[in-house]
């Protein structure tokens, strides 16, 4: 029997929270939530998010997530909790564990079927946490006789299965004493079944020996695992050329000799899907085989040339080995990976020729996205964190050249506009010691705007980069090129720190530096916005926004070669 | 056997929703949208509501169903609808119809389970629209076998039972041809069962002859059955004392020499209390007993006394009469209401003394809520629409006077903060005759800010009274007076039309004068205030701004008293 201690139900949330790895709890404060608020509030080392909403809250625990390993927000009852659903999908679609902590009525009114204020009115407490189970890893409502299990389920799931989880907290239990497990959290995953991982490792290392043009291709599942280590491992131990997907471009460093690009099907350039069709191994790990990251279904490949490595299961070409996880699995394949098949990297490009780049941008004065993505790379300093919204604004970034140790954030599966504007407040609030950029739409900044507002509030210093195309260009593109439904109102985008941001109130006791407003302006030229981003670049401790004017139809080759695939 | 035609599935949705009253959709385009929105676009009598996102669009579609008698919102599959939830839970709990169109993936993707963008990638094409049947009267995922009938059975079950409906129309059957029945849509309720509300009748006319102190107390249900012209007769045939609820305050001419204020337990003023209680029969009808319609459960009355008349039953003192609804009983009331029983109205200032009114300001430069709603209703033309907020804003309106066929929009149920900006949109836009008032906080204001800019889109013309007291003043009153976490952040309220507006793009083709911007101003007296407020009522056909620089900690009366019996 393992050691217990008491403490009470809502000391041993926060407890949790902060040994996951968590020292901010984004969210919105409502009269159900206030008791947990005060013990947030109290604790010096952790930060409240003080969202303006809480989608918004959801999304940028979301952001915080995939910067940190796990991220947390707090809302309350039926009012709060709902307007996060569409965040708390994502997350789940996205393999983002995120806590989602609800503020409930008091036990007593839950077990009279009072009818309150943020209920249905008709006494059922249990249809918002049903209406959560079904896009969570784990959900509870708490009372005081299963708190300390649930607490403890719920994010250890969360973070195991790398989903969301849902825990209600009665508004009157929150200081409520239980005894709980006094050990660590344990959310390993469960070993692999020895015998047939012994099977599918005897048949990698054979394919493996046998193969004349062997490839890795690295997506998602590889970053979700959190096992970027062990692909540079595996990348170094074989030489092999490696590629990435849509999904996954911050996975491997661009600057290895052995690095070819990024694969997305039909949408690829041209030389990068060559090279992948013409491989007669591909060690395929981590795969996300959605629409968007595969050129809407337009991989091609070969069942017989690959393995998958997955998260539950490998696949050696035909043969599928259940329940051998890519986490246990991988780690052996490095260390019996035979040596005779190793390939020189400085080879590569001898056979292979130059790898594949993004075409250079004929000169001109109008900004364009090709323009714009060949000059970022530029820009981007080593261990940016770089969030792009859904559009166009993240196909043109699929073959961008990174710069060692990014973070790239997009929601290539979930794809809900207006994400990226709190998920840059999270991202960026989770590591200060990273520049972060963020590259949005006008269309999808016009949803979750007000997270502006609280970029100024915790003194987080982005680089905000706004495409005004005067619409949802994505949605023309695909159709209705001239209807009016795709048209948006027009706003000052560019004042966006004047109006949210009357008197700062910094909330940083994290940030390391004095916090200004730097850059806030409109560009029309490439030479304006060449001069605002040398401005911004030198100013690390403050905020900017430029608004980049766009053509109207203007977009990146990416995002045509997409469109063109797509079955809408 | 009726007659059937034929017709496409996107264009009976159409028909029908046009059918019910409908003539604006709101919402938010996508691109599985999109092909239904071509048809919408092409109809000369709709129009597309064009919000900044969908949660807003959801409010505004309840606020327009509260002025038109049902709603509409358009949005896309996972990403758009959920976005949608809060909304859609709170018309649930207040009984407002609102048709949820959902745009969602093709038959074939969804039959194929593909891992398509917006959804959770596991193929399961159920997860939302079961989310969504735990909180709307009925939901539909439409196939070209089942169109026909759902449509019709979502959208009267909707507007019968006055509870929102889902419907999800797979992209590539929206211009799929299918037969529909072609008479108009029954949403009629079941008739009472006619020995049991006899029974009822004879028990209600007795205790209505044997009353000495007899009175009348109307609720929201009334509205919800769109009553009020049967409450009218009643009050007219009985001369009976009428007294109103927080949530229906709107429901009676306040005009009327037997109307004697809002009941709400002991959050009333202390003589309409005093009255309510010394009555000894109580009409109760459509009572809804939230928290905070009846001051916080405390209502204190005698059920001997309580002549109950429901939606679903109707209740005389202890006995239930199932299934008797008030709309086919209260006209056989008012039939056959005795005429010895009747009270001269004249007569009731003689015996109750003069009615109820919210004190006397104490004179003052600086605005403080209790001013304000004094000042307020020597402004509000009849027919106006007030829309007040959740918080010490709709607080402050329970005991406020109202002109003649006003209509009042607030959530005292549901209680949803930031609610009010899109409700405010969908009603200024669901009747342009009338002139229309917000009412709203600085906090609240925060989470759906991007409606101004919607606003401006369609050329209402609001009058937006926005109270700045520098934070969740509610939450502070309740709880964590000092609390960090009930700050929020000062923004530039008074500059949101500049911000949100730059280029207007009126699409006002239902406007009936040109659009201009008239009064934005920040307001720190009551000299100022009053000088806006006239300038702003001579201009109907423009849109205004006033912020209220109030007292941090200024509450109205009615906020303190229901604060006093809150259990949180």
């Amino acid at each position: 029997m393992s050691a217990t201690k008491k403490t009470t139900i809502g000391l041993h949330v926060l407890a949790r929270l902060k040994e996951v790895g968590i020292d901010t709890v984004f969210g919105v404060p409502g009269d159900y939530n206030l008791k947990f608020l005060d013990l947030l509030d109290d604790d010096k080392d952790l930060t409240w998010g003080n969202n303006a909403n809480e989608l918004n809250a959801s999304y940028a625990a979301d952001g915080y997530a995939r910067v940190k390993g796990a991220g947390a927000l707090l809302t309350t009852f039926g009012v709060g909790e709902l307007s996060a659903t569409n965040g708390i999908a994502g997350s789940y679609a996205e393999m983002i564990p995120v806590i989602h902590l609800v503020g409930t009525p008091s036990t007593t009114s839950i077990a009279q079927g009072a009818v309150l204020h943020h209920s249905l009115g008709n006494g059922d407490f249990s249809v918002f946490v049903n209406m959560f189970s079904q896009i969570t890893a784990a959900s509870a409502h708490l009372t005081p006789n299963n708190a300390a299990r649930q607490i403890d389920f719920v994010i250890s799931e969360s973070l195991r299965r790398r989903r969301p989880g849902y825990i209600g907290i009665p508004s009157d239990i929150v200081n409520t004493e239980i005894t709980v497990d006094a050990g660590k959290l344990d959310y390993s995953i469960p070993r692999n079944p020895q015998d047939t991982q012994e099977a599918a490792l005897k048949d990698i290392i054979r394919a493996i020996q046998q193969a004349k043009n062997p490839i890795i291709l690295a997506d998602a599942c590889v970053l979700r695992n959190n096992m970027k280590k062990e692909l540079a491992e595996l990348v170094k131990v074989s030489g092999f050329p490696v590629y990435v997907a849509p999904m996954s471009i911050d996975v491997v460093d661009h600057g290895l000799p052995s690095y070819r690009g990024c694969y997305s099907g039909s949408s690829s350039l041209d030389q990068v899907k060559k090279e992948v069709l013409s491989a007669d191994l591909i060690l395929e790990l981590g795969s996300e085989q959605t629409d968007v990251n595969t050129g809407g279904f337009t991989y091609g490949l070969d069942t017989s040339k690959i393995i998958e490595f997955h998260t539950f299961a490998t696949k050696v070409f035909y043969s599928t080995y259940e329940k051998v996880s890519m986490q246990e699995l991988l780690p052996l394949v490095i260390k019996h990976f035979p040596s005779s098949a190793k390939i020189d990297p400085a080879s590569i490009e001898r056979s292979l020729g130059p790898r594949a780049r993004r075409a250079d941008t004929p000169p001109g004065e109008v900004i364009v996205q090709d323009y714009f993505w060949n000059k970022m790379t530029e820009y981007f300093p080593e261990r940016s964190i770089i969030v792009t919204e859904t559009g166009t604004a993240n196909l043109g970034a699929f073959n961008v050249d990174l710069p060692k140790d990014c973070i790239f954030i997009s929601q290539l599966l979930w794809g809900s506009i207006g994400y990226t504007v709190p998920a840059t407040l999270g991202a960026a609030v989770a590591d200060r010691s990273r520049r972060t950029f963020l590259v949005v739409g006008d269309g999808s900044f016009q949803l979750t705007v007000q997270e502006i507002s609280s970029m100024l509030h915790h003194g987080v210093c982005p680089i905000i980069l706004l495409f005004n195309n005067d619409g949802y260009l994505i949605e023309k593109l695909i159709h209705g090129r001239d209807r009016k439904y795709n048209d948006i109102q027009m706003w000052e985008y560019a004042e966006s720190f004047k109006y949210f941001g009357k008197d700062i109130k910094v909330n940083h006791q994290r940030a390391t530096h004095p916090f200004q407003v730097g850059v806030h302006a409109k560009l029309e030229s490439r030479k304006d916005f060449e001069k605002a981003m040398d401005q911004a670049m030198a100013q690390p401790d403050h905020i900017h926004f430029l608004e980049l004017i766009l053509p109207p139809f203007d977009a990146p080759q990416e995002a045509l070669k997409q469109i063109a695939s797509y079955d809408g």
